[in-house]
């Protein structure tokens, strides 16, 4: 077996036969394939495209790489919830002490953020004394107590994936299905979990910027689950707008508290909601009521002791970032706009996101809405006050906000978005 | 400027802008631009392509990553050959000393062979005592001196085509028309010659195996060099067999002498002719006649001259392989077929070729040949001489012969493909 005839064969439009894939995995992970041969294979993967059968066998080789994680142990049913990552989304902090709530078990592995689309990790880094570093008995420890656990994958998990990943991030392959399907799927089935629910966003704040291509993202990994025996099931939402009222590390904490406390804002909620509902259907738990869960502090409770179990204290006074500036409204009428990936990019050039994997990244900085899409807005009210360390960063930030609403006549009419586009099983 | 967007600029099928190409080129050649993205880059443009100003660009900061040469101080006009390379293609050493007896200084700057075809200054090498490595001082003095050089490009010229050209060896990425054009006119615009003539090789032994794709690089490589200011002409000649009765080191070069003594197999006597009256045209020599330099001796003693300047001795005798292994025809009748390619990877499986650059040649293996297409042959007669110095490998030579001929009966109608298919200028 030879690396340039796996290249030619891609290259060519042919499909690659699942010896050519297992050999390339296993021979990239040891290093006898080099980097700059990988990176052409990724780039020929990107322009012609993989078939079911070799993303399959792709996926199957990134798993064999590494270690499995196994949770058979444990007497609750395992669901798990992965976002394509979005603006403002915080989801997994209320979701998975909710669902753990209602029964199942909730082994969260996540990670930091890269680009404009915060890290799970990163928001609850923000409260005091939270470590994301688990040993694998660590988590199987939080997560048996608790009912949840959210923290890093360990090193083990599919080490193919880590090193291909870091490689595309760098060579521009990271926009292609095949690939992106592989990678999350790998990860998720390595983890063990019996079943898991994807949160595929769709709009200008989402790695998909159109509907048909992120169903078929969803089609793709669905099916890798299905056929891995993880029951696997997939929402396509909106990402054209943030999601809720804050983008940003302990902004979204705090928000995720207000949720947790039976309150928050209505998308966030309708949400959180939502996944939960699809998680407990997806694990075989019936008759459990996640609005009951949040409305009567159970949720919470879970999510009190998780941060807890893992050296956070829950009552901890959350960062504030040093310095604000309030953005107002140019005019009175109908906001029919407010654009995710800027307000994404405000956020990460106000210190919320990191430029290169090794930057820090500040806990109070990011943006916060006071209004969203079908608010009305009177001309000088307060739109967004944007939170950072770094008051040099204003301009930089405000730049990206260039254009970044829409505001309508008073009587103009406008048709909200629905959160949930699709549900694809 | 970075680099990720100039590969997905290439990947989304975008025309890279002048600014793009020429840094990418210069922050490859730094080291700032890494293998792997470079790459990346090199697989997109082998699928989505380039145009021509993007090509003319690439090729122009490919000549400005090194120095370039000069032979103004020459009293002769300049005249190079580039052959892309085929099996049995001796031409350059019959012809280089043939085109300098008719007034033209000829600076062929060429290189060692990889793969099943043969390298000019391996079969010079042969030679005791040659010299492929002058100098730039060196260089002209043997071409002022001679009025032909036949000699190694030095690492000053274009180092962005090195450096590019190793990475496309090992990724898959070597058959890319742009960068194919791009890389051999580099070399020869930086090199200085004020003519050029281009032999493309077409068929199952060359590089294109149809002529479309050979039409397409032809005519590439001439919009690339009349831009340049260089009098470009291009042959499409044909490589379904071998040029000539031997293919090998050694063995190349004594059907070159024969050539310069006025004998030689039929084909390498026209198409050296051929070359040699386009090269004197190109260069705007008129009344010379290169097959009155053939008859009289006088292209003959140039190339002693030339040897001679560069170490070697024309009267040694050249090496002899210590094995020979005779391949008889199975049957008799015409000789309707024998493969370029299958000859090609039996003299290179033999010790002609190399596997890897640093590898060494053996000078006197190869394969002769006993007859050609067209030829009428009887049941058990020699057909091909395997020749080596390793004759354990004669059973892995033999397996790239098979199927390598087809004979016809006794009286079937054959139709000699002629050797020179096309001229672009």
């Amino acid at each position: 077996m030879d690396v340039i005839s796996v290249i030619r064969t891609k290259r060519d439009k042919g499909e690659l036969t699942p010896e050519q894939i297992d050999w390339v995995i296993d021979a990239y992970t040891r290093g006898e394939v080099a980097d700059e041969q990988m990176s052409a294979l990724a780039m020929a993967i990107l322009l012609n495209g993989m078939n079911r059968d070799e993303i399959a066998r792709w996926t199957a080789a990134m798993i064999a790489s590494g270690e499995r994680m196994d949770f058979s142990s444990l007497s609750r049913p395992t669901a798990d919830k992965h976002s394509t990552g979005g603006v403002g989304d915080k989801i997994t902090l209320p979701l998975a002490p909710l669902v753990a709530a209602c029964g199942a078990a909730v082994p969260q592995l996540s990670g930091r953020g890269l680009g404009h689309t915060g890290g799970t990790l990163d928001k609850l880094e923000s409260i005091p004394g939270w470590r994301a570093l688990l040993s694998n008995e660590e988590m199987l420890s939080v997560l048996d107590g608790t009912g949840a656990v959210i923290c890093a994958a360990g090193d083990g998990l599919a080490p193919a994936d880590k090193k291909l990943y870091a490689l595309r991030d760098v060579t521009g392959t990271v926009e292609a299905i095949p690939l992106i399907a592989s990678s999350i799927m790998s990860k998720k089935i390595a983890e063990g979990t019996g079943s898991l629910v994807l949160d595929v966003k769709v709009g200008t704040g989402a790695f998909m910027k159109n509907i048909d291509d992120a169903r078929e993202l969803a089609r793709t990994m669905v099916g890798l689950g299905t056929d891995s025996g993880v029951k696997t099931v997939a929402l396509l939402t909106d990402m054209s707008t943030p999601l809720g009222l804050a983008a940003g590390n302990a902004l979204e904490v705090r928000e995720s508290v207000e949720v947790l406390a039976g309150g928050g804002p209505a998308d966030v909620v309708e949400l959180t909601l939502a996944l939960a509902r699809e998680m407990l259907d997806a694990a075989g738990i019936k008759d459990a009521d996640p609005a009951k869960a949040l409305a009567d502090g159970s949720a919470m409770d879970v999510w009190r002791r998780m941060i807890a179990a893992q050296g956070g204290d829950p009552d901890a006074t959350l960062p504030v970032a040093r310095e604000q500036h309030v953005v107002t409204a140019p005019a009175s009428g109908v906001l029919t706009r407010l654009d995710a990936y800027d307000i994404g990019i405000a956020a990460w050039r106000l210190g919320a996101g990191r430029a290169r994997k090794e930057d820090p990244v500040q806990a109070g900085a990011g943006v916060e809405l006071h209004a969203k899409p079908g608010d009305t807005v009177t001309a000088g009210q307060p739109l967004l006050t944007l939170h950072t360390d770094t008051p040099e960063k204003f301009d930089y930030a405000l730049k990206s906000l260039e254009g970044a609403w829409d505001i309508a006549a008073p009587d103009a009419e406008f048709t909200p978005t629905p959160i949930i586009l699709d549900r694809i099983a």
